[in-house]
């Protein structure tokens, strides 16, 4: 598998797993039927870069890299990763993580915050939880899951 | 005192107060140097909405309300507030407070978020206790506060 930061004007080369993914609406908080343009701007565009993860030529996962505040608390990285339903199960979303991390270290980063993991996301946490991070907040019924209706979300967080 | 909703063209009202709060680098996240336009579209750009207190003429506060997240989190508020130096100690953030959560419930938020209430903000935290928001969460480190270093924020939340 190979990783790479796309420019903004690849963003192409996420949409169709970020529309899918978003589409499901029960992971992330965008509107399921947010636009290009929209999703562009927010993994794409200064400060938030966006990478690609190939396999064998196809694309298979991406993720998002920014600080998750401006000045005064932008030594603390946010990211958000997408895999594709055909590749899930193969360890794709932990080598994500791990590429970030790398990445946000590198940038400068001194920790990692993750503000909005939805509760019902079992797997997600447990791979957040093996590659470091730990919970240190839940906020009640702040997402309105697709089919489970308005439950919890978790804030999860590790140094780096 | 009175409170009014302001136009974004407007923002030059709130502006001596945000640029004087933001500039102590002990409360806001935002660079302490952030620009009128920057400050202005945080605050003032659709869908965030600022609030301005008047008492006697003069402007003595002002707060930000505005959807936490996009989506399918947009059932949740999130507001921020300021009162300039001169007011303190009279009770208009708990009155702004008050006035966010009625807007708020009228808009058709159910809930509201606090994200980032810097540790050592007593004041600010005792204020938010007392109505009705619970510390949900604890992130690490993660404001550079202007004299105190690197220090913690509680995430606050309570129902509308």
């Amino acid at each position: 598998m190979e990783i790479r930061e796309i420019r903004s004007d690849e963003f192409s080369l996420a949409w169709p797993i970020f529309r899918s993914v978003v589409a499901m609406g029960d992971s992330y908080a965008y509107r399921p039927d947010i636009s290009f343009e929209e999703a562009r701007a927010l993994w794409a565009t200064a400060p938030a870069r966006t990478f690609i993860a190939f396999a064998e030529g196809q694309v298979v996962g991406c993720y998002l890299l920014r600080p998750n505040q401006p000045g005064l608390g932008d030594h603390v990285a946010n990211a958000g990763y997408m895999v594709a339903r055909e590749a899930r199960g193969q360890g794709i979303g932990g080598l994500l993580c791990e590429h970030s991390m790398e990445v946000a270290r590198q940038a400068g980063f001194l920790a990692m915050q993750f503000n909005f993991v939805v509760s019902s996301n079992e797997v997600a946490i447990r791979l957040w939880k093996k590659h470091g991070f730990e919970i240190v907040g839940r906020v009640p019924k702040v997402f309105r899951h697709s089919s489970l209706g308005l439950i919890d979300v978790f804030v999860m967080y590790r140094l780096l």
